[in-house]
């Protein structure tokens, strides 16, 4: 198979390049480096059945460039379509951010497949898409969809041009609804925050709001191996969304997560709150994920949320300090 | 009030106008002709408390040439936020034509009351943006938001970009989810199309599917009276969506239509019905819209379906023939 994956050198990209390698697919990964870099890809460089190209999704013009004549070499089967913003405050602030890096990239990649009649696409969608359900159980037909963080807007509106397509030019549309996903190669997320804090100041750490945010976190890792279990088992069926995240479980508290940071090194650090339960405009402080859709096709994760932050916490120290 | 009105010399506009100048609100309406028409709106040309300015919304440095002066000078209390693509089959086909005049319209509009502090806004949503969900009753709630056209697609992002907005500057964002609206100045539907079929050929009217594709129908005049009972009952109270349709009926049937339409002339017209329950790609052929939360508010049509569209049926016959 010939895939291609937007946004492959960012935190997700690597893990899935890897596992598409040793299956002995071919890769073109595209990437802009604005927020992925050449460090989480390098080590398939390599590899003949690799090929790094790069492109900012966002422009048209360059992305025909760059994949035009890997369509007409080679014919591209499917894609992986990961890129996005991952700066959900820095998109509340700016607008222009998730519009461009999360939505336009949707836009253009969807506008290239049907011109050059790519029918597969797999694309990660967000939690974010759903807003505040309060307690209730978050399920895949859960409405109403009112995001509160560009971020989700502009996933949102990515799904909706997605489903609208594959009514149209598409055979496989496969949404996968992320939860909060943590382990390396970081590129964000409050572990890869704390983390970077306590190497400018390993006396004093800040953290966003009252720490009383409670939520889910799968690991990246279990992440891939639910998509491709999809993948799998699904085949060409049209268009399907999934929820992905660890199997109920109560989630892991900010302020857990802040003293097991600290608690995995040496210093001695202060942990200071902030106030309210939001970390920052848009962000939602409870979330009740429902991953039953996806058990029932046969797929369970491993770890639950505090055993996946335990191992990301391990594996993101040893990246960044 | 100071109230502005994007895509004002369409269909919907000119209804909403006349009832905000007879109200003695000031009225700015802008459009840039595309779908709608300085005849739908020549007649408040007259009235001090009109103004029209030509303008693609579509274009931020358009709008803001536009908007700004009259912000200085007036200050915008509300915006009714109506541009949008009108034409659903072309929007299928190109996918250009929903992200410019119906998803870009939101972005810049939204851009621009972000950058000039107006934090009111009434959107013209659609129930296409649900999707099909066959027989089951849909509500505000009904999940999940799968489009099937890019209209739909593109109205669900433009709800998503209100959602997470109204997190951070709105007060404000009442999204109305319009059901098929007629009556005039009718600019595009069913019986403008079959009556601007019949113009040109009187004996022959071609209809798009087999005519079994059954819709709900509610008259512009009712969908004007909905959102003006909503604002007034609301007031200023953040983020709240509406469906608006005829109360629980059975729908009208096309072929039920284009058989009325032949009897409102004198022609000796033969209807030729094509394949398939589907009028285009993206049609949803059965639709059952639920309106119990705007009556549970105290809001009911007046009209069922079958007799919007004997009204409108006159109304447009007399429009265009």
């Amino acid at each position: 198979m010939k895939i291609l994956i937007t946004g492959g050198a960012g935190f997700v990209g690597p893990n899935l390049i890897k596992k598409f390698l040793n299956k002995r697919h071919t890769v073109f990964c595209i990437d802009n480096y604005s927020r992925g870099s050449e460090a989480n890809i390098k080590s398939f460089f390599n590899n003949n059945n690799f090929k790094f190209l790069k492109c900012d999704v966002s422009d048209y013009d360059n992305l025909e460039k760059v994949l035009n004549p890997i369509q007409k070499s080679h014919g591209i089967d499917e894609v992986w379509h990961l890129a996005a913003n991952s700066d959900i405050p820095s998109g509340v602030k700016y607008m222009r951010v998730d519009y461009k890096d999360t939505f336009m990239t949707t836009y253009n990649i969807m506008k290239w497949m049907k011109h050059n009649n790519v029918e597969n696409i797999y694309f990660s969608s967000s939690s974010a898409i759903y807003g505040d359900h309060g307690d209730k159980s978050i399920r895949e037909e859960t409405g109403p969809l009112l995001p509160h963080s560009n971020y989700g807007a502009m996933k949102l509106a990515s799904e909706a041009l997605i489903s609208s397509s594959s009514q149209s030019f598409l055979k496989t549309a496969i949404i996968f609804r992320f939860p909060n996903v943590v382990g390396i190669p970081a590129t964000h997320g409050v572990i890869f925050d704390f983390f970077n804090k306590l190497k400018i100041d390993s006396e004093n750490l800040n953290v966003l709001g009252n720490g009383t945010q409670k939520k889910s976190y799968l690991h990246v890792e279990e992440l891939i191996d639910a998509m491709l279990f999809v993948r799998e088992i699904l085949g060409n069926k049209g268009l399907n969304v999934f929820n992905i995240g660890p199997d109920m479980d109560d989630g892991v508290e900010v302020k857990t997560i802040a003293e097991e940071v600290v608690k995995s090194t040496s210093y001695n650090c202060k942990i200071i709150y902030g106030k309210g339960n939001k970390g920052w405009v848009g962000d939602i402080p409870k979330f009740n994920y429902s991953i039953e859709k996806i058990k029932n096709l046969g797929w369970k994760p491993k770890l639950n949320s505090h055993q996946t932050i335990l191992k990301a916490i391990k594996q993101i120290k040893d990246q960044i300090l």
